[in-house]
């Protein structure tokens, strides 16, 4: 059999794209509408999707006030409360949650996650965060923000902690025997009696192993720090690759690391972001880019191309092509790849302000055809092991995608046609964690 | 009409009993099996039950291991986690969940509370606690247990900072105009910008306000603190009032400080905690209870009469009644109660302890009149509004409640037989908040 891709839904927002929500017949408020949610969840069960993935902010999106007004995401659930709703609506999909290790506890987090799984019967993902958003300090009573690397010490200390609260009992520490009157074998408990340089924590976690033994581990750093910490521990990477050849290098290098540390790298799941617009022709498909980058805000679409260009574009004339700008040292990359993306596409100014506005990563626009060769060509040249899904506008885009590229995968068996297991482990191909107290 | 009862289900555990997981036909693994909690939670509703209540822990309960091995409530989901999956499966049942003021965020606390009264279409109440168990200091990494009348200082800048991030949006601030492609109308957020004793939150908080303007407030405490703290903010308490004229006395003290302080004294609602079993007479509803009583394990049913009567029980005879003992200054309103109790019910001293050792709080045994006789009177001569029921075994015990007891109540004209609104305020006659900086 080819090697199967994997595919998680990138599910808060429900789109990332800010023009979305005004796209005809989408849900304005499908980020903050259980019923919508819950459609929408189900859609992507009948597609066979491993996983609903909510990213998270732990606070109000820092912009300008112009520009925040504007956003649909600015309401939404917090993830450990949605998703065991979504639980119960849900049989197969993978519930993946973002939690904090720098602004939250990590006994709340390790027994959250165990509750989750143990209600899904398996399916509860934990996408491990460092929180780089300096307005979530402000929320948290912390003055300033902690800094880079030291973040990540603390995250690696929380992951330890957090493990091994799951750890806290035996598979079957819990006999239940009537008749004794005994309720657990004392013998199958473990007292963790965690003191590390951020942390102190007793335990035992005041929950049963989770179902999985550990919830699905999910990260999506891109530093120096972030890789090292995901070969070290992530089992999922939601990564951020804009194109085929860095998709490459970024899985060669975790893949790598994983390697050297000697982990099977099979067992982790390497995720770009993908951005997908459905058509019957490409030129539908593009047309429908078109029009939902339009409805994004011009001034502040304005604002994010003088960003990237590091370059006042206010005055530009929003309806001819790029100026020549002068090109600084400080931001070429990002200069040069915001001018090749003007002329590729033959951009007038504001079609350019309202793409970046809108979403710039990895995107696949085109027929069911086009972009399963495209996936296809980041399975088979090792770029991915499969997609976090960005809908551009729901419900339709995420029904196109369901229904029109899940069956032509499926027909050159590239996804599967049935769930493989009961829990988001045995869907993944992810071996369950052993018990580091018990053997 | 008469005035109404109000009903809470205490559900964490779903019996307190400890001898309750052994009780012929019952679950044993009724705490931490969804399904399970899914059928009592529907049958709660159809009893028209106010709300399922949980209780919390953020610890393994402190006890001797040999005492701990024995309890159903050691592995027990976590409320925040539990209630948004029993929003989905019930329509009108009240969730309160405990969040305790001393071991978590408010800025997580408020969030989740506002996600669950959005999931569940504004049923969601908060029991705020203070944590006065230390193990849980331990595993959050406190060397000390905070000092109990600080942790009441601190629970109300907690309060008011967690009801100020509810109204961090006017209820009407996301207007969601499509063609004007402005989300929320900026002059409707709130930024909080507290800074306090213990605190210090920006916000706004970055999910709408709650369907009930704040999730219920809800209390236990019945120290001096806590009573103060409960008459300025609580809207529902919690009580453990061991018989009527305590009931009334506490009833009188707290309405009383409410009313001192200018609340309406019909805008709290007082539920004593009431452990109740049904049978088809009295001497039947005795004998469950001597049975049920008697799956408490001796040994650890004889240590809590040792510290009941401050005076080592051990070497008693387990079947002759309670003999004399010297009375003690430190512990004499205990011991009398103990040996009254002994008399009274001519218990042995075996039968004694396993009472003590089960549950030795308000309890109303009997048929479903002499049940309803005696909620009555706690109604009519101001003693409570309602009750907290405690189930002794489940399911059965539970079923008789709502199959038996709530048709006599009925019949009364005591208890409602359909929900009067569609969120828990509506249900519990309790005022929507003001948003205090929109009128």
């Amino acid at each position: 059999m080819a090697r199967q891709l994997r595919l998680g839904a990138f599910m808060r927002p429900t789109t990332i794209h800010t023009g979305a929500w005004r796209y005809p017949g989408a849900w304005p408020d499908a980020n903050f509408n259980f019923e919508h949610l819950k459609r929408l969840a189900q859609t992507l069960e009948r597609g066979r999707f491993d996983a609903f993935f909510m990213a998270d902010h732990l606070a109000v999106l820092n912009m300008p006030i112009d520009a925040l007004k504007r956003s649909h995401t600015v309401t939404s659930f917090d993830p450990l409360t949605l998703l065991p709703a979504l639980a119960t609506v849900t049989q197969h999909l993978g519930l993946i949650a973002t939690g904090s290790t720098t602004y939250d506890l990590p006994y709340h987090v390790a027994r959250k996650f165990s509750s989750l799984d143990h209600i899904s019967g398996g399916r509860a993902g934990w996408n491990i965060v460092t929180t780089s958003n300096p307005d979530a300090a402000a929320n948290f009573g912390h003055d300033e923000h902690m800094e880079h690397d030291e973040r990540y010490v603390r995250a690696r200390e929380f992951y330890d902690v957090v493990t091994g609260l799951w750890d806290s009992w035996a598979d079957d520490a819990f006999i239940r025997d009537v008749d004794g009157g005994i309720y657990f074998d004392p013998a199958k408990l473990h007292v963790l009696d965690h003191k590390g340089k951020y942390l102190s924590v007793r335990g035992p976690l005041n929950i049963a192993r989770p179902v999985q033994g550990w919830p699905v581990i999910v990260q999506a750093g891109a530093s120096e720090a972030g890789r090292q910490l995901a070969a070290e521990t992530a089992e999922v990477i939601f990564g951020a690759a804009p194109n085929l050849s860095e998709g490459q290098r970024f899985y060669a290098d975790v893949k790598g690391r994983m390697e050297r540390l000697g982990r099977d790298r099979d067992h982790m799941k390497i995720l770009p972001a993908a951005f997908v617009v459905v058509g019957d022709t490409v030129e539908q498909a593009r047309a429908k880019r078109a029009h939902l980058d339009s409805l994004v805000h011009y001034e502040s679409a304005i604002a994010s191309l003088s960003v990237w260009l590091g370059h006042d574009a206010s005055g530009f004339d929003p309806d001819a092509p790029l100026p020549e700008i002068p090109l600084t040292n400080q931001s070429r990359s990002a200069q040069e790849r915001v001018i090749a993306l003007a002329r590729r596409d033959n951009l007038t100014v504001r079609q350019l302000a309202q793409r970046l506005g809108g979403y710039a990563g990895l995107a696949f626009v085109g027929t069911p055809q086009t972009i399963a060769d495209e996936m296809a060509e980041w399975l088979e040249t090792e770029a991915s092991d499969g997609f976090n899904i960005m809908f551009p506008y729901v419900p339709e885009g995420l029904d196109d995608f369901v229904d029109k590229v899940v069956p032509e995968l499926q027909r050159r068996g590239l996804f599967r046609r049935a769930y493989e297991g009961k829990t988001l482990r045995e869907n993944l191909g992810l071996p369950r964690p052993d018990n580091r107290f018990f053997a």
